[in-house]
């Protein structure tokens, strides 16, 4: 039985992992929990999961929680409960679905407390992945993602070493706007960006999509998770979404995992491995149903978030903390109508070129900086 | 270093092989060559590769041979010498690449002989899997499949336990005359044939394409290779061939191999494995310059050879040595213009129809029924 600590319950993956350990109730039991504000839902995964120790987003909501509990547990809130739940017990593995860079401290404090991470917030590893991975090696627990790219890679790779290694080749989808050319993405709108083609997900990783941002942090993200230089992660688009991705060997040989889209098999696996176990109610891949699978060139011109997030990559330090931290701001600003979908790209670039990157920069710095350039991007439209 | 027995070196996997022996002089050597009838290229082989013990197909071609030489080596010719070579020495692998049931004996006498068999001669192990595969154990010597498809499956298992694995799927180009019906069959000649789509192979094999039989050889290979049961083994058509085949897991994970079509790039990870070489000269699989991928199911009455080799796998027993002494014969035949495309299945159903199988065959059984079987299909067209 392999006890799970889950933040970020409520959102697409969260609710994706509990369909996972739901499946497996003599593999997997939740000890702790969290989510924000989503008390509905999160009420229904307490009483269904009864974990020891829950962690939501407000006092607010956990005064709520607490009065329609209906078994003993440990009822916490705000960034201390989060990290509470992250850290709590005998969990073997901390799994990570929150969204942004607040899920950095819960896996670092999870990392000390000897705990694998299964990471689906690519934010923490693009935002301080230098820091992760050192803790990840120094207190020797393992970091395993669940991301269905980055999954891909690591069961393409199975143990083997860099030097057999000549790429990785991400596929992207191309998001909501894969068919419109850059002029025809000025007048779109949130709803318009918020309907991927291929996968049901949260807002910020669709719009992510749509803007090619989402492949751009991948890209970083697959950096840190397998130590590999920027030259070796290519992009290729790939609409169908099947090839999840691949890697080339130096003796030419292409491994790739393909599937349907369904975030329970890289969720599962994370779980699970080295073992596999059966997907319950889980549709089988068909090629032949499918009948082509097709891919493109990556246009970097046309995706220039792209673009932007390898050149933040190649100059490390601190820039990708600013690419993030702007990214994640102008996302929110652009589902809140408030800039155009360009602007988001517009606006991390402004904040990149307004920025002298430090080298190797300390959590201290990484958070501090992180608070000021999501000032400043606010500060564009006032 | 690596020494190596070459047995059937101056057809297509033999030239390969020596490809790739001749690119990483400081990992491999040959210790040990074989080939028929063709010494103007297996002259030129011998001088460059000086192996120790050389045999041939006849007294003439060892005469020759003798003469030419210009160091000092073991010439031998026939089964005997063929034998010789295969078991010789220090060598730590067997590369069989002759074609058909020839190479059963060499093989079981280099499993004795304590060699690992890289094996690109299928008919061996369609012919009398349970004695192959028995021997293998018996011996703890590896068997490693050279063909493109049991590589790529190889590579796609990488160890893993067989309850995890759902299924194996061979993908298959359709051969020569994928485009044409049934009754577009019944006018193809010799030299329609041996045009195969994708692969430059020796004329038995592009046969076997045509017919589909090949993917039949190969299906009853992988059940030996993989010991994986028929059910579990499924073909697709696959007309780029650039995903050489394909596994999937219990978990829905498919794990797929892909590259271009070089025979060396399989050739070279059997010789190498578990480490994996750079390989010299290869062009990398470039997937937006192919552009797409396209995948069709297996139509077995269209492609009958396929529908009659799985049943003689499942019916077991004799029925594959049948199924093989059969078509070698009938494809010889009809490279010989004696018979008809079509009759070639027409005579394999034949013979399969008139035989009582008989379970367990041993060696002598096998060789015995092999010979009944090419007599009694020279003797429809007498």
């Amino acid at each position: 039985m392999k006890k799970i600590n889950l933040i970020g319950s409520t959102g697409s993956i969260g609710i994706q992992t509990l369909d996972v350990v739901r499946s497996h109730p003599d593999k997997f039991s939740i000890l702790g929990l969290s989510f924000g504000v989503n008390i509905k839902v999160g009420m229904a995964q307490i009483e269904e999961f009864q974990p020891e120790i829950i962690s939501v987003g407000s006092l607010e909501v956990c005064e709520k929680v607490k009065q329609q509990i209906t078994y003993p547990a440990c009822i916490l809130y705000g960034d201390h409960g989060l990290i509470e739940v992250a850290t709590y017990g005998e969990s073997e593995v901390l799994v990570n679905a929150v969204m942004g860079r607040i899920g950095l401290e819960p896996t670092l404090k999870a990392i000390e407390a000897g705990k694998d991470i299964a990471i689906a917030n690519k934010e923490t590893l693009v935002t301080a992945g230098h820091i992760v991975t050192a803790m990840i090696e120094k207190h020797g627990v393992q970091l395993i993602p669940i991301d269905s790219e980055h999954s891909a890679i690591y069961q393409c790779l199975h143990g083997n070493i860099d030097k057999e290694v000549s790429k990785l080749i991400l596929t992207a989808s191309g998001g909501s706007f894969r068919n419109l050319t850059r002029s025809e993405l000025e007048g779109v709108t949130v709803n318009d960006a918020l309907k991927h083609p291929n996968w049901q997900m949260g807002a910020k990783i669709t719009i992510d999509s749509a803007t090619m941002m989402n492949k751009g942090l991948e890209v970083i993200e697959a950096k840190w998770l397998f130590n590999m230089s920027y030259d070796k992660i290519d992009v290729i688009l790939h609409k169908e979404s099947i090839i999840h991705s691949m890697v080339e060997y130096i003796d030419g040989s292409v491994l790739a995992h393909l599937g349907t889209p369904d975030m329970r098999v890289p969720i599962q696996f994370a779980l699970s491995l080295p073992e596999r176990l059966d997907l319950k109610g889980g549709e089988r891949l068909n090629l032949w149903e499918v009948g082509a699978l097709h891919f493109e060139k990556m246009d970097k011109e046309r995706f220039r978030c792209l673009e932007i997030a390898y050149q933040a990559g190649k100059q490390g330090g601190s820039a990708p903390t600013v690419l993030n931290a702007a990214n994640e701001i102008a996302v929110s600003l652009f589902l809140q109508g408030k800039i155009s979908f360009l602007d988001i790209e517009y606006f991390v670039e402004k904040a990149l070129d307004g920025h002298t990157p430090s080298n190797d920069p300390s959590l201290e710095e990484i958070i501090s900086l992180d608070d000021e350039i999501r000032n400043k991007v606010l500060s564009y439209i006032s």
